[in-house]
């Protein structure tokens, strides 16, 4: 029976979900004794949700379970491995197999389910409802509880463990470098593996929240102390306001508030008892910080008030979660500012975003393009909203990469910040000018899934926690202890030389890894190079050095290895830059025909086309790009989104729009070139 | 009526609270046509809230209410200004008036009423409850959305709206200089003001919770970059943690758990929808982090794992809150590492209390004691636990500055953070050495209460967001615009120079302000030195530097300013160690028999004792001197706490201990000298 059919047999109603988390249902067989009938596992999980054979075995109180055959589908379903699923069980066969439910499916959300030739989007309520009423014993497994295997033994694990559907996917040779999943042929499971091998980040118990370990966290610090820097010289102070916020106030500026109200987490309870009044997390700071701006600003001598806080914010999103781009806890700045005059609020908008581009380019090595949002992706309840738009190549896809608010007055009234006009009490008070602006971790997941590669991360030197790694290597059988000796003190004296002259540096002296074991382990990481001190090496006093995002070689001597070594980081940046410009320069076309539009989004590019400016234009023009245009009915790429193209911005630097031209959708007068794209 | 006469006829029953949050009831009377009868506004409300009389005016629908005199409190509540409470009011007489109640007041917590002759302690619940009971309009009135007056007329503002019951603690003259309790007479009322008025701190609309402005947050700033510093020679990396923790696993430690318990903020909504699991948010991180810890840690090659994070941590305490002591929700560092060997866990436990007693010492000049806590007050479910420990002479009360604690094994064996044996696999596991520690902003509270006065804040230099101002002066109407421009370049130049020089300097050039008023507004703020150019000055080229700290003056070439500035920082520094070290010093007093403890506690000292290490008998010493033991029926300070003392810890630095020497309260053998005192 096909998917639909069985789901429709079941009562169980398909929804639209534009972003449904992927499930997993797989199927073990524990070994068993030739005489006895085998107890099958049946694991629903998410896709992302990774599932050793050591937790199934001891939640199923089985002995070594493997993937199961053919035949045990055959026998105890009736149907194919490629196309069982979720809804092939019922109460007969449920009586005879284990049931292992992943703890992280949630009755609150929404997941696709899916065999080879059908898929389907399904609430979390209705699936373990569904599995309730077969009326046999479920088990619910908090797989993130298990050990990670050890590194020298993991990938072999991880690629047991995999599924038939990944092995497309799956790396040659991958067992070697720890990395499985191919970047061009399953980008979320490789950025995923990537992430979390290369020890940045950690899946988290609650769904849609992660770790940062000290790799991001590093990252993160590197912004801060550049974007600390860059404003405390405009003049902007750094504050802390709560994390609460009352209802009564979160909820006085009705316009503001709706677009967030859906993602609001409420605290109702502490202790055991129930709070009077609900108590919202922030999901933004406005109505946290706007009521004492009113208050603080009394005069124009207290104009201008610039404050800034680096801060948690929380956004409860039910769309599926992904590291860095969409988590329901995030770090960020957020900066608030208030002006007397429209032109000094305007201009530092543009002075905050010229910030923003320098983080990208000159920090991340991520190329980005400035301009406004139109009326339609404007920050709510704000005049305009300028920002930096990225694209990611394996993807095709636009990302918003930091966003710079001119709010007008709009705020200003309702919170009444005013003051009275520096011409006299008898003159009308003056509303003050505001901006917000806010950059988060996202950047984080931008420059990962940028740079990186199939050996791991790539991290660019200005922000990689570890710029260098030394590693004595050529040491034999045949070494003499004296020789060892000298080759270990040669790299530890390098590594000493480098940390003073302010690399940040470390020495791998683990005796019990190869090199090449360490240099995989340190590719895998992303540290941008590494230097190689060997017995030819020391005869010379030089160095090999090797580069992390093209394994280039270069001889270093030993004595201008502070010289040099800068020199190298810092071509190293602007390679990855200039790669990474090319790829988003070739990638972004201008499309003057309709008929060219949705092709060249299928093409994986970001476009720039005439625009009217009209909303119910950039609507139609979504609608229709969600939409296969083309006239082909298979999609170009399997992996592209069939989602609409929204405007990413309106470019500050723009093709020359000749008199006459028309807008790409709608064909009336073009105002501009605005850049569209499928984004995230 | 009396009060407690009152309140038993209204059925309300008094409860016991160490800490409850005084109230005020006050009454206005509106500007009312002399042939009409006024309808007096009652205002209960928080003693800290203030409550401007324009929004009382916009609240009640009244004009220009004014405090009202004592022929208003007879004719409408048969009693006296003095001896007027919630109490008074009755079905028949709350019919007459308009009654307007300060909307922090909450159903939740406790609170104190008093009139000039006594003092009861009241559940929110019953006085809301008594108050609707009257069955007349009750309007909950917002305060804190009131704008602040202006600095110049806002200490004018503030005497208007005082009620009588102030005016023992009133500051003579004080109109002038913005603080108008006096530090000794109203030490909580004194330390709200120097907060908000010198703009350190702001008072936010959800209890509990403050805003932390850039005066107090700079000061954490510099304490992080200390911090980071230190730490990061140790080889501890930051990283980030979410601040979610599911219940699941929340509660797995029980032991542990318990203490927080009755303080987690859940979370039970997302927008509108009920979560199924209820998700708190964390107290503190030992089982947000500990599980992956057990992850990660898989070799001992994996350890020492050494990670800190800065972070807000939430605990909502029913007590009273108060600004940086105690917050619902504060800002911390919480490191937390693992060790294979128990030496080595033990050692950084030290290093980490040098570094936070050097942000005592060398950035906030505040003396601390280092010691061991007691079995009682150590960390639940932990080794050993070492603090910080200061004192607050005002008070006479000891305060815990900062802890370090060792957690044994007992973290890891519960989360089973275990390697296996370096010498073989066949040895038994090892479970790793952890310690965790943390310091809090509670510091910047601590630092303000030693070292502020009269005049506002004193931040000492290394902390202090700016630590000189350079202010014009001897401008008169007879100066020349030639003279004048002269001075206010001299200024702004000597301002640039200090810049140069590394020091946080800003310059006042405020038109309309006076060089007085700009005195005193940078007394109010704490700034540490002024400079101050003159025509004079000038002349000589040289400046007058005056110390916030006691006004001494000194004359100083305008040539040597780089090198003395940083010298008369340094020594202000000093100077503010060495006093609140003497004091400290004077008032930690050697008490070895129990007849001079409570005397001696009364004379606002913390006391070393010998003592015989038992947990009964420190619960007897908390007992017996909670009690009037001195013989006296009246305390001897009114302000001082009739609270017990704690242990505050066992000092590494001990008086020498005689042999055969007893224990100060039960007379068995003493085996250490302990820190007694009441504290925070």
């Amino acid at each position: 029976m096909a998917l639909e059919a069985s789901l429709a047999a079941l009562s169980i109603a398909a929804v639209s979900a534009e972003n449904a988390t992927p499930l997993k249902t797989l199927v073990f067989k524990p070994k068993t004794a030739k005489t006895a009938t085998p107890v099958p596992i049946v694991v629903l999980a998410l896709t992302s949700t990774s599932t050793p054979s050591g937790l199934i075995a001891s939640s199923a109180n089985a002995k070594e379970p493997r993937l199961a055959k053919e035949e045990i589908f055959q026998e105890f379903f009736q149907t194919t491995a490629k196309e069982f699923s979720v809804a092939n069980l019922n109460k007969e066969n449920a009586a005879k197999v284990s049931i292992l439910i992943d703890s992280n499916i949630s009755e609150s959300e929404v997941y696709e389910v899916s065999t080879e030739s059908s898929k389907a989007a399904l609430n979390g309520k209705d699936i373990l409802g569904y599995l309730k009423s077969l009326e046999v014993e479920l088990t619910t497994v908090d797989f993130s509880s298990a050990p990670a295997p050890a590194p020298a033994s993991e990938s072999k694990q991880a690629a047991k463990t995999k599924t038939a559907k990944d092995t497309s996917a799956h790396l040659e040779g991958a067992e070697k470098i720890g990395i499985t999943i191919d970047k061009n042929l399953d980008f979320p499971g490789w950025y995923q593996q990537i992430l979390t091998k290369g020890e940045m980040l950690e899946y988290y118990d609650v769904s849609g929240c992660y770790i940062m370990r000290p790799g991001s966290y590093a990252v993160w610090e590197e912004i801060q102390d550049y974007f600390n820097g860059a404003i405390k010289k405009m003049g902007v102070k750094n504050a802390y306001f709560p994390m609460f916020v009352s209802q009564r106030v979160l909820e006085k500026e009705k316009d503001h508030i709706e677009g967030f109200a859906p993602e609001v987490a409420w605290v109702t309870k502490a202790g055991s008892s129930d709070l009077e009044e609900h108590i919202a997390i922030r999901p933004t700071s406005e109505t946290v910080m706007y009521p004492y701006y009113a208050k603080w600003i009394q005069s124009h001598r207290d104009l201008p008030l610039k404050l800034n806080q680096w801060n948690s914010v929380v956004r409860w999103e039910f769309k599926h979660p992904q590291p860095f781009l969409r988590t329901r806890e995030f770090l960020w700045q957020e900066g608030h500012t208030a002006h007397l005059s429209f032109e000094e609020a305007d201009a530092e908008v543009l002075q905050i975003l010229d910030h923003y581009e320098s983080i990208y380019h000159d920090l991340l090595a991520v190329p980005v393009v400035k301009g406004k949002k139109t009326e339609k992706e404007k920050f709510a309840g704000g005049l305009y909203t300028t920002t930096v738009e990225g694209y990611i190549p394996a993807t095709g896809r636009g990302i918003q990469g930091a966003t710079s608010h001119c709010l007008g007055q709009n705020f200003s009234k309702m919170f009444n910040i005013s003051v009275e006009s520096p011409e006299g009490a008898d003159k009308p008070k003056l509303f003050a000018w505001q901006n917000s602006w806010g950059l988060s971790t996202r950047v984080i997941g931008v420059m990962v899934m940028i740079h990186s590669d199939n050996k791991g991360l790539v991290i660019p030197p200005r922000v990689a926690q570890t710029q260098a790694v030394v590693i004595p290597v050529g040491i034999t059988n045949k070494t003499t202890k004296e020789q060892a000796d000298a080759i270990y003190d040669g790299a530890k004296a390098v590594e000493n030389q480098l940390l003073a002259a302010g690399i940040r540096a470390v020495g791998d002296y683990r005796a019990n890894y190869s090199p090449g074991w360490k240099f995989s382990d340190w590719e895998l990481k992303g540290t941008p190079i590494r230097l190689e001190l060997g017995p030819k090496d020391l005869e010379a006093q030089s160095v090999t050095v090797v580069r992390r995002n093209d394994s280039a070689k270069f001889q270093v001597k030993i004595a201008d290895l502070d010289a040099e070594i800068p020199k190298i980081l810092d071509q190293l940046h602007d390679d990855l830059f200039n790669k990474a410009k090319e790829s988003f320069d070739t990638h972004r076309v201008i499309v003057e025909d309709w008929k060219d539009f949705v092709p060249a989004l299928n093409a994986k590019n970001v476009i720039l086309s005439p625009w009217c400016g009209v909303m119910e234009c950039e609507e139609d023009i979504k609608d229709s790009s969600a939409k296969k245009n083309d006239g082909s009915e298979e999609e170009v790429d399997e992996k592209a989104p069939s989602m609409g193209a929204k405007s990413l911005c309106i470019p500050f630097n723009q093709p020359e729009l000749k008199e006459g031209t028309k807008c790409v959708k709608c064909g009336e007068k073009a105002i501009n070139y605005t850049m569209f794209g499928r984004s995230y």
